[in-house]
């Protein structure tokens, strides 16, 4: 069984608007093991619905439609199904009773506009909206299409998502055969042909039901690996065969083998060692800290971050000697070095990190070119040594690209020091 | 003329990728007056492609394909188009020259994929990579397929946007016969319902061809008003127009009409006014101060920021009071104002912003929920006096919502405040 996803709305064409719901579908559709063949992006149009749907299931068992079910008048798709299938509509009265209660609440009357989105396609099964008012449906679509499955959701992500959850994933679950496994590989500090370089004995090993892709990203690659079946303990045993044969070759530029992001993996790390960490930062402007800060439980460990982008704050705040910017520069090593203990004594922290460098557009020279990146750490954990290690990297983005960039730099420095002390 | 657009890709079709090329190409071909129709995902799978490929072509004059251009063995878009146009690869000098370049920049050897990747289409124009290795193509299809064009491009969004901007909407621009204008009008602190009210003389009286578009996103709406036409200076008249009316009926709540960030909006606004800015920041972690230095130059105005999680580092950085976190809790706006006015005396600036409340998911009370913050500005201008204001919002996100709106709120809060001040 494999399916097709249809994203209806000339907003979506337009580029006004991202197609989230798609993806999102695609994910819920994965776990059952259902796989996604096309996803068709088509306009508000009647004829381009009908021709996108009919084209559809004479390709895919499983057709999902989101948009055009709402009660504005650019909302055609029931119409449209219904001519195509040649079906009446029918009252649904648990949805005609919801809707009706919704607008009570608000103070509303009830108009002919809310019968009307009660109304379902004869023969089909209702997905209750629990986030808004029209229902979706699950229609077979007879023996003329094959017996094949269609199903209309709004294109409101709240409401879709909650009908996926609640009824089409329960719906399909035993209809599916087959059983997916994907395990993310996170990698840091390579890029997608040097990973290839590392691993292309498994990638030409790899077997039938198994698949890798490569994920770049802003700060690097990462990878997926997906294995189908029908037997769940193979599926998963396989898939973790080839995740072990992956790591044991690149294990050392990869941070987690789960959908974890870096500053997650950052802050897990901190909070199980009872660490404390600090962040002085510059032309990363306090992304670094707001990265850190995203992760759910990071006031356990996060204390303070210092974006100290003119010199006077890097002096005022953090004690750098203004002789040290003189002789080096900003961007050197000497003066990340400074901010990065400077830090870690004002703060009180066991580890701080600093970043300066020159994201651009302007400011770059010949030896320090937009891109280049001073990253530094100091750590002081239990009765151990001051450490204070410093590294330059350059990077080829636009000034927010570097900025993710360098932040990235500056977290994978953090867990490299952090993963270099054994407790 | 009219566009469709094919993003190839397995990570698309598993949901593991959110697709944000489509809509950029979507919105470049827009402003030069190509309509999308349709929009595809399709698998790597050398027969998805070549399917897709085809019926694309029978389907719009003009059809781009993103993804599949790299060096990895997924990548074989090149391929099936060349068997489907029956078309050998030739070297293109130019771009193996940028290759080798960049390779030998970062200290590795020139090897076999190099060359492999400056291979273009026999007869295809090369859009030039500036931001990666593979180049892009420009195809005339030929008389089998009605001359319509090809268009080839790598899925990394930044090679992707750069060969966009810099050669195909260019080559394109003289045959397309349409002209479109978008004008957006970002608003703030105004929600969907209220400012539709406030502008439905204006929406009943639009002309035909012109549409107007709410653009909800995490932190209010935005409008976009988009008229097409043939008569270039008509379309740019009238959609001024419709603009303008909207603008004098809900101009309070408008801060831009171009497509600019708040961010950019208030830096451009310090600058022009010689201003100097600094961020103290609790619950925003360092984004309001990343958003800000986000926007190229803003080294002129802001001077630094802090990050101020614990209440210790509120007391020491900022010289909040202990008993004013006591008495009030340390989010509160007694402790956001102090912040501000401290942020303002330590960094000698002329205006500062203080944030502090509860992200979430931990963290919240009956009196102070998740979703709560106080947002301060301290400002003294020239001779002026100094004004400390503050307020407080409730947001209802996860956390990195909530992090996103309230640094939306102090943005604001800066911006009123620098609007309330006449030069």
């Amino acid at each position: 069984m494999k399916a097709d996803i249809i994203s209806i709305g000339d907003e979506l064409l337009k580029g006004h608007r991202v197609n989230t719901n798609a993806p999102f579908i695609a994910i819920e559709l994965g776990r059952i093991g259902i796989p996604v063949n096309r996803i068709i992006t088509c306009s508000d149009d009647p004829k381009a619905i009908r021709d996108t749907v009919t084209d559809s299931l004479g390709d895919a068992e499983l057709v999902l439609v989101t948009g055009g079910l709402g009660p504005t008048r650019d909302d055609r798709t029931r119409t449209v199904v219904q001519e195509l299938l040649g079906r009446g509509l029918v009252s649904d009265p648990g949805s005609y009773e919801r809707i009706v209660d919704i607008f009570r609440k608000r103070g509303r009357e009830v108009t002919e506009t809310m019968r009307d989105q009660a109304l379902v396609i004869d023969g089909s099964v209702t997905i209750p909206n629990t986030k808004g008012t029209a229902p979706g449906m699950i229609i077979d679509c007879g023996e003329a299409f094959g017996n094949r499955h269609l199903v209309l959701m709004p294109g409101v992500p709240a409401e879709m998502e909650a009908m996926m959850k609640l009824t089409v994933i329960p719906f399909f679950t035993p209809m599916s055969g087959a059983f997916i496994r994907h395990t993310p590989i996170m990698t840091m500090g390579i890029g997608e042909t040097q990973l290839a370089g590392m691993i292309v004995d498994v990638e030409d090993g790899m077997p039938e039901h198994t698949t890798l892709s490569y994920l770049p990203h802003a700060a690097g690659v990462s990878l997926m690996v997906s294995t189908s079946g029908t037997d769940r303990q193979a599926v998963e045993d396989e898939n973790r065969r080839i995740v072990d044969a992956i790591v044991s070759r690149a294990g050392a530029f990869v941070y987690a083998t789960a959908d974890e992001t870096l500053e997650e993996v950052v802050v897990r790390t901190l909070i199980e060692r009872g660490l404390r960490v600090a962040v002085a930062e510059s032309c990363t402007g306090g992304l670094v800290s707001s990265r850190l800060t995203d992760v759910p439980g990071s006031s356990e460990c996060f204390l303070r971050g210092l974006v100290t982008y003119s010199n006077e704050a890097k002096e005022d705040l953090l004690g750098v000697d203004a002789e040290t910017i003189r002789l080096h520069g900003a961007v050197s090593e000497s003066v990340a070095s400074e901010m990065a203990r400077g830090c870690l004594r004002k703060s009180g922290v066991d580890i701080a990190v600093a970043t300066t460098g020159i994201a651009g557009p302007g400011g770059g020279s010949p030896e320090k070119p937009v891109g280049t990146v001073c990253v530094a750490v100091a750590s002081k954990f239990g009765e151990g040594a001051l450490q204070v290690e410093a590294s330059t990297f350059t990077m080829h983005g636009d000034r927010r690209l570097n900025k993710a960039r360098f932040s990235e730099a500056a977290l994978r420095a953090l867990l490299a020091r952090l993963r270099s002390f054994s407790v």
